[in-house]
């Protein structure tokens, strides 16, 4: 709430964006590129959102072989405790790595990259950092909703600590993936379960109730989210089915953050979520968690995990990598 | 340069922003003040921004003896080697900060806050930090333009090391003064001078040539600094006198910054300088220096450093406070 009511709201003109110039040439395509098509459907109910989705993932399971390819690593669908999982492992997997192992939480609002279409970021993360990676294929809707994804991660985090040491553990994602992260350490303390050794909440959905600056300040100017009234919001209101979009397992900022582990979040100048990903780190600051911010020049949400064929991809698992690298195994 | 002339730059549409919620009641008056007034009176001389300097440190100097009072310091007026330096002592100055010194560059876009003026946010980190600082009072047009501000920033730095151990001293500044203070460290290194064990540029002016994509996203949106082509753009002009304004000493985002000591930089979502503070951060990073990023919620231009009493000041100090407690002396 503002503290008083009076306090006036800001108008600001109509604006000329050029592109920046100081990321690369590749970069530079990805944030030139048109606003994300349909970005204003708001589509209600899961069985529409999993069309759309299948639509989107058979064009990513088009560019994936050719990827995978590229970052050398391979792979394999599996199962963990009744749950869907894809095993991404790299060719070259260092001594120091053999006993780590991360878990893998993909985007999409909820709603979208569904079975094979949700590893692209796996790859990436297994390909540059060279770690094995264990990538949840949660339920979406229509197949069940909230809390389903929460509860299909957590199978999975449990399963995996009957054979790792929770040190040597991380767990990663972007957008719902970084909202799941954080939903999942917050569950994982309420059942008394160890923490993993570092975690990677990528420009998180941590705020799913509508706030956070940037929602108004990067509207129209983030060409993948666009709107704080977009199809993402609209997916999540399906997802929840109902939920109190407050809820800390729901919006993670709302949540207690004591005793998280060490934390690394990712961001750019132009994301819709830029706000929310940089209130989570003023929240695990507040709560005396290492956490370390990134952010990119002119990147809207989630692009520096578009291409694993642009500099700053490289650059932004680069630093994940090194963070996992200084925390894990290190309690 | 853009990869490709034929990139289109981003249309925006006209926005209403309301002032944020999840930030203090003190933060949301800060917000919500209209744009500072005359931001878009470009003066063209010396003189003429000594008035205006003049007009506004009258002000700063009212509330100074309040402000002292309230974060228990001492302020006393003092030259070293020439150069003019305010020493701002706490009166409680503990036991492990008592070999530490920092030294402060004061911001104003080479033009403003002179004398006295300049010492708010020296005396914010010595009574909240509890360190002793040594606030520079560098030459200003029209007493001396380009490189006169960094010169005598670097006669204190060098005077402070007949008598200090450069791993116990700190080097820090917002705005004008975030880049002198990574202008000194490309000069100490040029000369040959030790490091000093950390710095804390906040939202630093890295580039004055007018590169950085929130120059535009955040033009209109940021109440301080407020356009690209504002008042800032004119004074930086005038105490460049002529300079090339891509030179590292005036632009230090283009200067080789391997070999830095740790940094802790500090801006806002709604920062004109956000890029530029970011792409100093990720430069840093690049050349292997330990660097961490702050980005406060709505905050535009340094307002981490407008008012003692608002809890997100106490907070933003508090923050480079520990920084400089991990690595000073440490070396």
């Amino acid at each position: 709430m503002n503290v008083d009511d009076a306090l006036p709201p800001l108008q600001v003109p109509a604006m000329t964006v050029p592109v920046p110039t100081d990321v690369s040439p590749e970069m530079q395509r990805i944030i030139a590129a048109p606003r994300r098509p349909a970005w204003d459907v708001l589509l209600k109910t899961g069985e529409e959102w999993r069309a759309a989705a299948n639509a989107l993932a058979a064009k990513t399971l088009q560019a994936l072989p050719a990827m995978r390819e590229r970052l050398h690593v391979t792979v394999k669908s599996s199962t963990m405790d009744g749950v869907r999982v894809y095993v991404v492992t790299p060719d070259v997997l260092p001594p120091e790595h053999r006993d780590k192992l991360l878990i893998h939480v993909h985007g999409g609002c909820y709603v979208l990259s569904p079975g094979e279409a949700g590893t692209p970021e796996a790859i990436l993360m297994a390909g540059i950092g060279h770690f094995k990676v264990i990538s949840v294929d949660y339920r979406m809707p229509p197949e069940a909703y909230f809390p389903a994804a929460l509860d299909d991660a957590m199978t999975v985090y449990k399963a995996v600590l009957k054979t790792s040491d929770a040190k040597n553990l991380a767990v990663f994602g972007t957008s719902a993936g970084g909202a799941l992260v954080l939903e999942m350490m917050l569950q994982a303390k309420q059942q008394g379960l160890p923490m993993p050794g570092a975690i990677a909440p990528g420009t998180p959905m941590s705020d799913v109730t509508g706030t956070g600056d940037t929602f108004y300040t990067n509207e129209m100017v983030d060409n993948v989210l666009v709107s704080r009234d977009g199809f993402c919001a609209a997916a999540t209101i399906v997802y929840a089915h109902g939920h109190d979009l407050k809820d800390p397992l729901l919006s993670p900022v709302y949540g207690d953050m004591h005793g998280f582990p060490p934390a690394i979040l990712t961001t750019g100048t132009r994301d819709l979520l830029l706000s929310n990903t940089v209130r989570v780190h003023r929240k695990l600051r507040r709560a005396g968690v290492e956490a370390q911010l990134e952010v990119y020049e002119g990147q809207s949400h989630a692009q520096y995990q578009f291409d694993d064929r642009v500099p700053e991809t490289r650059e932004a698992f680069s630093e994940i990598t090194a963070f996992f690298d200084k925390h894990l195994g290190t309690r």
